[in-house]
């Protein structure tokens, strides 16, 4: 399964922790893409790509001005549309349909989301019918579409050997290993 | 099984957004309360309550100046204390012992973790060894808790009923209900 998120209405001042939350989860849970619209925050999107291309994987991102066309080309391009809401529909009751699609538009929202984006998705989905966030519910969507499986990252200058106390990254850049027991 | 959440190093000026994004995942995945130590922030923690109040439930915010012996006190009273770190084991690995637990304190942390609480912690638990967000890495370990349950919130003031399009919330205080076929 393919997954391309698309997060709406993003703002210079205000989004860029939260926007960079939503494309890390989104490439550590196993989508390939994220696309912006709203302001194009050329530095945001600039370290996403470094931070990728550093932990490896074909993750990127990158900016679309027009997110009603970015919907309708990728629904003409196969893709179900997904609109993560809390009025939507609960998660467990459609996820067993959303796994068998082969390539998925996760549309999240910003602060307000425009009416036409509910009848644009094919499905509006909620994980929970509670207010609470927008990375949240983008990862445990992710999570339950992938049901939970590791995913590979190849080709990194960096990666963590899992510890039960401490830390340990593999540097294959300067062939060292940073282990701080701390 | 009882959740409790401690947030690491909350800052007045920077965290407001993603530390709130913690409390309101932690609430609606089923967590009872998050602790936040780091700057004390009573508005923020004031508008979680307010918003905790309005959609039910007994989920409560409230700070702590002292992170250690707060852990600590957890340990104590019989806690299982989990720490979310990207360097840690992996929780599909772990999950099982996890689920038997009767009472968890998970610990998130905030930019830098002191060494102590890798040491502090029974487990030091990773959501994917990658790099992305404590929101999401709090939200798909609370969702694989309680294995993807609809969490109840009592007395709830305002509850959404779930749409294929558009948006219904009921709201008890003024007896009304706003449905927008947006």
């Amino acid at each position: 399964m393919k997954v391309s998120v698309l997060r709406l209405g993003h703002r210079i001042g205000r989004d860029p922790r939260i926007s960079t939350h939503c494309a890390l989860a989104a490439r550590a849970l196993g989508a390939s893409e994220i696309i912006y619209s709203g302001e194009n925050d050329e530095k945001m999107i600039d370290g996403i790509n470094k931070t990728a291309q550093r932990w490896g994987g074909k993750f990127c991102a990158r900016y679309d001005l027009e997110w009603k066309k970015c919907i309708l080309s990728y629904k003409k391009k196969g893709y179900f549309v997904v609109h993560l809401t809390m009025y939507g529909i609960q998660a467990g009751s459609v996820m067993m349909k959303i796994r068998k699609q082969k390539k998925i538009l996760l549309v999240v929202g910003g602060e307000k989301v425009h009416p036409e984006v509910y009848h644009l998705a094919d499905k509006n989905i909620a994980v929970t019918n509670q207010p609470h966030s927008e990375v949240a519910a983008l990862a445990v969507f992710l999570h339950e579409c992938f049901l939970g499986k590791e995913h590979k990252f190849s080709k990194a200058r960096l990666r963590i050997v899992p510890q039960e106390k401490g830390k340990k990254v593999l540097n294959k850049e300067s062939s060292s290993l940073k282990k701080h027991n701390s």
